[in-house]
């Protein structure tokens, strides 16, 4: 199963609205385990993984054990729902990690192998997997997408430096990481203050994976991005998405659009755009996650929302000092929410991600 | 209510995954009903159309009355839901149309209203309203769009002329309406043979409606459609989504794309496109209203998967004769599932509107 879900990771950000799944089919025919189908979602979110795995062990996976890290799909479309195939071919007994919530599978996908006479053994590694789809799981639960928020913190907790763009707190391997986070999303958000100092592209640039970047998204409520900035300049390339007041102006508004930009409606509250709404209409859109980039105010609004549900930490080695720094304000006290989930060293950084406490 | 309906109308197609909906609060102080506060759901889906009418009313929704055509939403967001901005308004009345089916909403709005102390009035006109947002209520009952199939026969029943492309069957006023529904759809969808044969825009031609143009779909099992069409030459002003089978040459795939295309994964029947996962797939992706456009085939091919609501047919005055014409097989048993619903002359044409027999 350890396989499965690493094997699952593949098509991250690929899938569309269908989780990134992946089915493994193992056989042992005396001389120990030998794996005759793979499959993980494809990318745009079909054939689903056990189709293709089954058709890749094809006679080989008749008594046979298929790892899913899902739990697989009970719904008829035109196709046979996979929990059929996979009683179809034959597999004798499946190893499941989480259990699908949309309420056209749950519990039926395992209620349909099980009539089908195939053993089931439910919830084998269910955390890890369900780590992994975790937009999928919380765009099914709550109607929003998964969030995930982006903090680059000097060695005394400051994201930046007052007056400045751009800052460098960690060093290259982070900022890689940080690109393949980008190209596991589904869309990347920033506000109007980090686009205005820093005209960032917030694109994915690891060789091999630049057509990977997600959509852009600017909290932006007066439409203050200039059309020359490096986000507007790239929409027809990579989508940009602006999330302005009800109010703005309609002629920068038509001129955005006439960019390539594409407006998002939103409530206000005090001049502020309403998040839980917009992540509403964003996940009705088909985004399942969504990753925070900054800056401080942005930070501060979705923790305080209780809209953030894991932290990617990444801390430099360098102090910035009290005077000169910006912090996210109350960041210590909205941590406290958070536990650690996994730690690592990229380089001189210190990097810590942490999940919401349930 | 009939003009909150007409009303309605205003926004269809514009407001993403929220349904058009409007509010008139009228009130009436001895000299007659007067509308004091308006609003049809924005540009985008928000703010809502309450919203805006209690806005526009102020002080002078105490005591009134509003026409709603959905019930009003009743889940928390940042925002106040607007079942309960009615209350805090001071309407004494809500007159209703359609019932909302998510179940966020679903007999709750009603309830906060009656909680608050005001009279509610429900399913007025609600198969009217309801039939302008079926988008929306087929999205969130059957989790696929809503499919209008437009069809152009000859007086004679053709709907084309063998191996010609695009042939003149209805008349400019037909024409212009075929338009302004693409306007108000959310995608467009024809088969391969259409784009091939007809190298069609696909796009609202209104005057002041060219902002307007839906999503372009073209069902292109073995990605055929050559860059040099229309459609891809176009891709970057209008969005065009090709749904290919998984086995579809990379190369070509990638040249799509290149080009601003969109590829939509799918799953393939016996070398056909499966509707049903693919309908599924748009639903999620926010997609409410599909207007299918041609050919024979797609028309045929959706009629017989039984996924057609609704049936826009218009009816040339000309014949094309039996040899000569292309006919949509097994048409006239399928349109037996259908009753008109709505007709019209649109100058020498004949148009029905024919909705699925529930």
């Amino acid at each position: 199963m350890a396989a499965a879900i690493r094997y699952s990771r593949r098509h991250l950000g690929l899938t569309a609205t269908n989780p990134s799944v992946a089915t493994l089919i193992v056989r042992d025919d005396g001389d120990g385990p030998v794996i005759v189908g793979r499959g993980v979602t494809a990318v745009g979110g079909r054939p689903h993984a056990e189709t293709q795995a089954i058709a890749e062990a094809g006679e080989k996976a008749r008594e046979a054990t298929a790892y899913v890290t899902l739990e697989p799909c009970a719904h008829h479309g035109r196709t046979p729902p996979c929990a059929n195939a996979l009683v179809a071919a034959g597999v004798t007994r499946v190893v499941a990690a989480a259990t699908d919530p949309d309420d056209r599978v749950s519990g039926k996908g395992y209620a349909i192998l099980r009539d089908g006479g195939v053993e089931v053994i439910e919830g084998v590694l269910a955390d890890k997997a369900a780590d992994i789809m975790a937009g999928y799981l919380i765009r099914s639960f709550k109607k929003r997408p998964e969030v995930t928020l982006k903090l680059a913190l000097s060695a005394d907790g400051m994201i930046g430096r007052r007056g400045e763009g751009q800052v460098t707190i960690t060093g290259p391997v982070s900022r890689a990481q940080v690109h393949l986070m980008r190209a596991e999303s589904d869309a990347i958000l920033v506000g109007i203050g980090t686009a205005l100092a820093d005209d960032p592209m917030l694109t994915c640039r690891l060789p091999g994976l630049e057509g990977r970047s997600p959509i852009r998204i600017v909290l932006d409520s007066d439409l203050r991005l200039p059309l020359s900035s490096a986000l507007v300049l790239s929409a027809s390339a990579v989508p940009v998405w602006i999330a302005c007041g009800a109010d703005a102006d309609p002629r920068k508004r038509q001129a955005m659009i006439d960019a390539g930009c594409r407006i998002l409606a939103t409530e206000s509250i005090n001049g502020r755009i309403a998040l839980p709404e917009l992540l509403e209409d964003l996940a009705a859109q088909g985004i399942a996650t969504v990753m925070v980039e900054g800056g401080a105010n942005v930070a501060e609004y979705f923790l305080s929302e209780s809209l953030v549900d894991r932290i990617a930490l990444f801390e430099g080695s360098d102090a910035i000092g009290e005077e000169q720094g910006v912090a996210v304000s109350g960041l210590r006290s909205h941590m406290a929410g958070f536990s650690p989930s996994r730690e690592a060293r990229f380089g001189a950084d210190r990097f810590t991600e942490l999940t919401r406490k349930s």
